[in-house]
C-alpha cells in the first residue's frame, strides 16, 4: 500500500466542516474520499491535520491516505481536480512515508484570521474575513496577545466536543496582530503544535473583546488560568474568517 | 433633486452583469435600484460608469442617481448595505453636482485582470482569477502590449452589442503585466478613457494568446489595425478574472 500526502486548498462557506459526522452533510472529507474512491476503484479514507470547523476555509490542509491506487504520484493533483467540486482543490501530491500521519506527525499548524476593518462591509472579502468596524486599539490586543504565548492549559479556549479524558495543554508558539492594509484589513497569525476545538475562534474572540475596550488587557491572562470556558464571557470569532495556512512536519 | 455618487464592490459571479436587460435576470443594477427605491420611497434610476458583463466583479464602479430621499449622506452607505444582498457593497457615498453622470463625466476607468499560474488550480482564487497552467511568455505579452497603447480603432478588440454609429477610437493609457506572486498570479492592468464592449476580456484573451506561443508579437498589431473582430482568432478571455479598479473624473 502506498502512503500519499495532498495539500488542500478550499472555501469553506458551503461545507459543514472537514470531517463528516452524520449522514447528507457536506463536508470536505466526503468529496474527497469519493473523488479518490471513483479514480483508484477502492474505499479510500483520509486523515487530516486540522478538523476544521463548518464554514473555516484552507490554504494549506494537510490529509493523506492508504491506497493499492497505481497513479504516477505527480498526476494525481489533476486527476483529482477533473472531478472534485470547485470549491476544493489539491495543490500538490507527494509519496511519503508508512509512518507518516497527518494529524499526529504534525510538528505544528498556522491558522490566519482576517478582519475587515473598513467602516462599510465588502463584498469582495465578505466570504473570507470578518467585518469588525469598531475602531479595534491593536496596542492592546498585542499585550494581550504576549500574555497567551508558551505552553499552558487553553481549556478557557476550548468549545465543548473535544476528545474527553485529553489533556487541554497546547504550546502557543506565535500570535501575531498584522495590519495587511490600514483602514481596511487586519490579520491574526496564530501558530501552536495543535489547537483544541475552536481554539482559535476563540483565542481571536478575546483578543477582539480587548481590542473593542470591552476587557482590560489583564484580564485575559485571568481568563486563561480559569481553564473554563464557561468562565470566558468573550465570543468565539465567526469562521468565515479563519483559513489553515500551512502544516510543518 | 439630490445627485448622489456611491462607489461599489461587487462579486460579479451569481450576477447577470450590472445592467438590466431582460426580465428576471439578477443583475446589480435591479438590486440597487429595489435597494434605494424601498429606503428612498421612491422610483431609483442608477447610472454607472461601467456596465460590466454577466461575471466580471467591481472594486471601484461608481453610479449616480438623482432622489429626493432625505437621508445624511453619511449614513446611505450604511442604510443600503443593512438590505442589499452580501454580493454588493456600498463603500461611500458622496452628494455631487447637478452636472454629475457616473458614465459621461469619467475621465478614464482601470481594470485589473487576474491569472493564477500555478499548475493546479485555485480554490479560494477560483471565482477571481482565470487559471492558466500553461508558461506564459511575459517579455512578449509586454511587448506585443505596448504595440497596443494609444489612441486608436479597437474596434477588432469589440464583441458586437455596442451603440451602432458610434466610434470605436478609444485612447488606451496603460497595458501593464504584472507578477503579482511568482509562480502564482499575474495580474493585467488595464486604463482607458472608456472601453468597448468586452474590450479589456479580448485584449488579454489576445495577450494571452502571445504569450503561450500561438501567435507572433508583431501579429497582434496587425490585428488591431484590422478593425475587425471577425479577423481576430484569439478568444475573448473569461469574464471571472476580471474586476473593475476604479474611475477617475
Amino acid at each position: 500500500m502506498r502512503n500519499i500526502k495532498l495539500i488542500l486548498e478550499y472555501d469553506g462557506t458551503d461545507f459543514a466542516g472537514f470531517q463528516t459526522q452524520g449522514k447528507g452533510e457536506r463536508t470536505v472529507q466526503t468529496k474527497l474520499e469519493r473523488a479518490i474512491s471513483e479514480l483508484a476503484c477502492e474505499q479510500a479514507a483520509v486523515v487530516a491535520a486540522g478538523r476544521t470547523d463548518a464554514g473555516v476555509h484552507a490554504r494549506g490542509q494537510v490529509v493523506n491516505f492508504r491506497t493499492g491506487w497505481e497513479i504516477p504520484i505527480e498526476r494525481v493533483p489533476v486527476a483529482l481536480n477533473g472531478i472534485l467540486p470547485r470549491d476544493i482543490a489539491v495543490r500538490s501530491a507527494q509519496e511519503v512515508d508508512e509512518s507518516f500521519h497527518a494529524r499526529f506527525s504534525a510538528r505544528q499548524r498556522t491558522y490566519l484570521y482576517l478582519i475587515w476593518t473598513a467602516p462599510e462591509r465588502s463584498a469582495l472579502w465578505g466570504r473570507f474575513a470578518l467585518h469588525e468596524p469598531r475602531d479595534l486599539d491593536l496596542p492592546a490586543m498585542r499585550e494581550a496577545a504576549c500574555a497567551l504565548i508558551g505552553a499552558r492549559d487553553f481549556a478557557a479556549f476550548a468549545n465543548s466536543g473535544g476528545e474527553p479524558g485529553s489533556t487541554t495543554v497546547r504550546d502557543l508558539r506565535r500570535l501575531d496582530i498584522r495590519v495587511v492594509k490600514p483602514g481596511e484589513m487586519v490579520a491574526v497569525a496564530v501558530t501552536a503544535n495543535a489547537f483544541l476545538r475552536s481554539m482559535v475562534r476563540n483565542l481571536v474572540g478575546a483578543l477582539l473583546t480587548v481590542g473593542r475596550g470591552e476587557m482590560p488587557t489583564e484580564e485575559l491572562a485571568a481568563v486563561a488560568k480559569t481553564v473554563d470556558r464557561a468562565k470566558n464571557r468573550c465570543p468565539t470569532a465567526p469562521a468565515h474568517g479563519l483559513c489553515l495556512l500551512r502544516v510543518d512536519y
